[in-house]
């Protein structure tokens, strides 16, 4: 029997095909994601989850022209199949291949780019006011998952298009998690309608609804006439969505093509702004993934049959930084742990489960997340919130405002900073050297080695103002060894090797690699001191002068951009004392940092023992 | 008759208050806040809505012990005359006086630091989970209004705090207002709730309410008795926030002290989140603030008697800004404009009237608002978001992640950049070149004088990339007249000074100081060239080689803080090509700027005409 998926031509085709023949597609299509995600990794779970509601959106909108908007993007990879890039699929999340993301340079079809979460009903709106002004005329879609409509964000959105009455569809994807379950008043609210009336009755509900919009198209016109038992009022009473505008629909099954379809193709029908209530079932039709979503969320290379990840894990930032939370929530009673949705990426779990009532899960709501820490910390609590750096950017705002402005003793576990890889430019973590370290009050630091967050974190629960930690996705350089720092003075930089007329100050984990670079210049005759920036704010002012004084060469090495970062800030200070010392600043320059191995990226940037041994070379001669 | 308010010894005082010398003492303590802040300036209408309010929250709580939290704290007058800071009233907003937020320095009452909206939810959850894991008993109140629930931080505290249960009262203290009118989805609901049943069902729905808690305190036992007419469930159906948790009661009449202190009292003794509607008159009992406002929002020295403001406005930034708008409305079909609850402040108003359907205020929500714009750039149209710089702190993610990583062309009209004078820590705008200019794609203008603003608009308007551009609060310095540039070339920067061994390199308004500075050092033999640095990113790199290469010292002239700044840009390039050019980069240092004029504080600060001078001559010496 021939394959649809190998004969399958582009978004069109799927206008033609019936609602078995989709069937048959949805089940070929799963098994093309299992195999190549199992040899590429990449978010299984919630593509495995959409793979009904894409088909059927692209059977009943016409991708030519409707304008498809999805939230986050990394659930976008059965889109990405069917327009067009298939056989590009080998290629995903490697550098130069498939983007793990939407992305506008890789296709027409990409309408707006993605990887954070909580965008897609303020971009989606964009483009209906954008259309409405232009007198154009096509749809647009924006899907959300549950957990992303707790971002602040969205909701700041979903209060806008309520009041707006323009045209949108809104398809929430209702999988009851974001990564991890799912938090907070809203989700619970979500679960009420869950168990609402179901499709039969919503049939009805939609149709009552339409027969009240003056003029009605003819396939309308036929549903109406198809259902005949009666047009009750059933949507669940007032609601939330209602209750703001927005006219609500659900729930519906978003496994089941018919339905979904039949209920796209009435929507289009209605005026104004229409929330679409799918639930669907992350990891669907892979008893691996349907047993632990979470596990399958974001995943390395896996055996299909067994599930089992692999290449097995080595120690982590993150899981040290878990362990130690443990260790530290025993001895200090006060300590509470934050996160915005993350508990597993941040190795909080163990915390989680040992803590309880010291641990929260506040959904994805970054700022909520900080400001409650501020509030936690003015009445002597200890908060720790564990973040990824891209996207504490989320609460810059309330970093600066609410906890740096009153000095409250707020730390800051940022995981993933540097560069993290394949997931590429929404997800490097290579600019919060940056937009912190001008913040007044805020003290940065950074461990050279995975022992080293372990001391430093101990340290740092006991100081009594806002410290952020960074540190990078994964684990050390197995090529070096290093000591964690045990007494730690703030602002006192560490000597790791004295010696040379270069002096390598670096920072976190570019530490490991000044180490390596002093090796590799030794065999060139060169000798170069390494210094242990594990302070980045504030820096060592008394070692620089020290060092200035003794007119050597300085080379910062940070993954973070150049531009206000560590090195710049080390600049700005041997500029105030001295104009005579030469400062060459390493770090990555004003662009972003595509998706690729983290490795590869280094060595494409030039930040690898190579580039930087290349750039010092040149920059002496 | 003996004044209650010149015998009123602090916040106990309140709690022995009969209702009838709490009526007594509001309309004083009214006089004495039109009589004071019509000579020092402020926020006038929002404190005068909050008399009784404030009152009757002192009157049943317990200030020694319970934590009164304030959304913004611009409405905290009343509150401030209320615990011990009446005397200190004339120095309101001057510099080293009284600030015109909440500050924990100036007193053990204020409990927690704000001045941008939407933070007293999550603050307050904070403080009621450090009180339930200590284990200490006292009430969280917080108080936020109807336009700052809109704010996407807000919601996504209430999300959670429907979840937790903890107990905290939220006072949503309704104007129908936020600066200007309010706009949204949830706007429009609240307005429904206005007109439910009023206070009398209100009883009886308090306590049927109440009927179901297992124990109950004495005086809700009384009130349930003194109520005797049925005990209906009259609450609005279904509603927003019993959905997500949290228990509703209202709408109350917020100037009504008996109803007030009776529905406070009793909901001490409900458990879990409570949330309180009470309904106020922004500007109520000073008849032309509450004709207007709007214009009494924050307003400077005013006649009583007339209401007349007895500064005339002179020619400012914002107006410009606004008249320009209109121009090129005319001339650009697809130019549309966008604010978050700013229409006057940001020049926006006759905007709004002539191109209505091109103007979109979303209320408070920075992040929307940005995220909307890109999607709107996306597709074509040009949009222009007028943001005071402090508040786009809130969208730092939506701009970087949104805006510049797919390079969609959104304008920002970046406002009271630089020192806003009075307002203090938390609204002056020093911090956006450092956030900005770390951001891949980003360009960054500031025109030298008023006349540039607009020149330097229509130019903006035909590019295809980000444009941030930024301008004080104000208008031009009326010692310096400079012409505006009129031929932009990216990255070109202009001379308007050509002689001399020191180059100032200003930007914004510091061209206008550079020039003062330029003609005093002229008197002490001093010769330097003046350059108007109009594009901050990208810098002028041909021009500072060739300044380099002729051995100048370079001064970098800039209202920003230096960390990760204007100069400090200047400076890493400077590295990169020469290292023995001599750079002094003169702006704020780490730290946060306190309230006064802003005058004065230039002065405080050394970045008047003097203290550059000064810092100059003791650089080159």
């Amino acid at each position: 029997m021939k394959n649809i998926i190998d004969n399958f031509n582009g978004p069109h085709d799927v206008n033609s095909m019936n609602v078995n023949e989709l069937e048959l597609f949805a089940a070929e299509i799963r098994q093309f994601l299992i195999d190549k995600v199992s040899k590429t990794g990449g978010h299984l779970a919630s593509n495995l989850g959409v793979v009904e509601l894409t088909l059927s959106l692209l059977k009943v909108f016409n991708m030519e022209k409707d304008k498809l908007i999805w939230d986050v993007g990394h659930q976008a990879y059965v889109y990405k199949i069917l327009t067009g890039r298939k056989e590009q699929f080998d290629t995903l999340r490697c550098f130069g291949g498939l983007s793990g993301f939407l992305k506008r340079e890789e296709s027409k079809y990409d309408q707006f780019e993605a990887g954070h979460s909580s965008t897609s009903l303020s971009a989606g709106l964009g483009f209906a006011l954008a259309r409405d002004l232009k007198k154009e005329n096509y749809e647009v879609i924006s899907i959300i998952g549950d957990g992303a409509l707790t971002g602040g964000m969205a909701l700041e959105a979903l209060n806008d298009i309520g009041y707006r009455k323009t045209k949108i569809v809104i398809v929430l994807n209702d999988n009851n998690m974001s990564i991890a379950e799912n938090v907070g008043g809203i989700s619970t609210y979500l679960s009420k309608l869950r168990v609402g009336p179901k499709y039969n009755k919503i049939k009805n509900d939609v149709n009552s609804t339409l027969m009240k919009i003056p003029t009605v198209g003819k396939g309308v016109a036929d549903s109406i006439h198809r259902i005949k038992n009666g047009l009750k009022q059933i949507v669940v009473e007032k609601m939330f969505f209602e209750d703001i505008g927005i006219k609500y629909i659900g729930p519906i099954d978003g496994h089941n093509i018919r339905e979904m379809t039949d209920v796209l193709s009435m929507v289009k029908n209605i005026d104004g702004p229409v929330l679409i209530h799918t639930i669907t079932k992350k990891g669907k039709g892979y008893e691996f993934a349907e047993k632990n979503p979470n596990k399958f969320h974001g995943i390395g290379p896996f055996d299909c049959s067994s599930g089992k990840v692999t290449v097995s894990s080595k120690n982590s930032y993150s899981k040290a930084f878990g362990e130690e939370m443990v260790r530290l929530g025993e001895k200090h009673k006060n300590l509470v742990a934050i996160t915005a949705a993350m508990p597993d990426g941040t190795g909080l779990n163990k915390f989680s489960k040992i803590y309880k009532n010291r641990f929260f899960d506040v959904g994805i709501a970054e700022q909520h997340a900080v400001t409650l820490a501020a509030g936690m910390a003015s009445q002597g609590l200890k908060p720790v919130f564990a973040v990824y750096s891209t996207f504490l950017q989320r609460a810059y705002d309330q970093v600066l405002h609410d906890v740096c402005m009153q000095n409250l003793p707020v730390i800051f576990a940022i995981d993933r900073a540097g560069i993290v890889g394949e997931d590429g430019e929404t997800h490097q973590g290579v600019f919060d050297l940056s937009y912190l370290s001008h913040m007044p009050n805020m003290t940065i630091l950074a461990p050279k080695c995975i022992d080293e967050l372990k001391t430093m974190l101990n340290w740092a629960v006991v100081q009594d103002y806002p410290i952020a930690i960074r540190y990078p996705r994964g684990g050390d350089n197995l090529n070096v060894s290093l000591s964690p720092l045990k007494n730690f003075k703030l602002g006192k930089w560490e000597v790791l090797y004295g010696e040379g007329n270069i002096t390598l100050i670096a920072t976190g984990k570019m530490v490991q690699v000044a180490v390596l670079v002093k090796e590799k210049l030794e065999t060139m005759n060169i000798q170069a001191s390494v210094i242990n920036a594990w302070s980045i704010k504030p820096i060592d002012k008394s070692m620089i002068k020290e060092i200035v004084s003794k007119g050597k060469t300085i080379v910062t090495l940070e993954d973070n951009v150049i531009r206000g970062g560590f090195g710049s800030q080390v600049l700005e200070y041997v500029n105030t004392i001295n104009d005579s010392c030469k400062v060459i600043n390493l770090g990555f320059n004003d662009e972003f940092i595509p998706h690729g191995k983290v490795d590869l990226l280094f060595k494409v940037y030039e930040l690898d023992v190579q580039g930087i041994v290349r750039k010092i070379i040149s920059n002496l001669s």
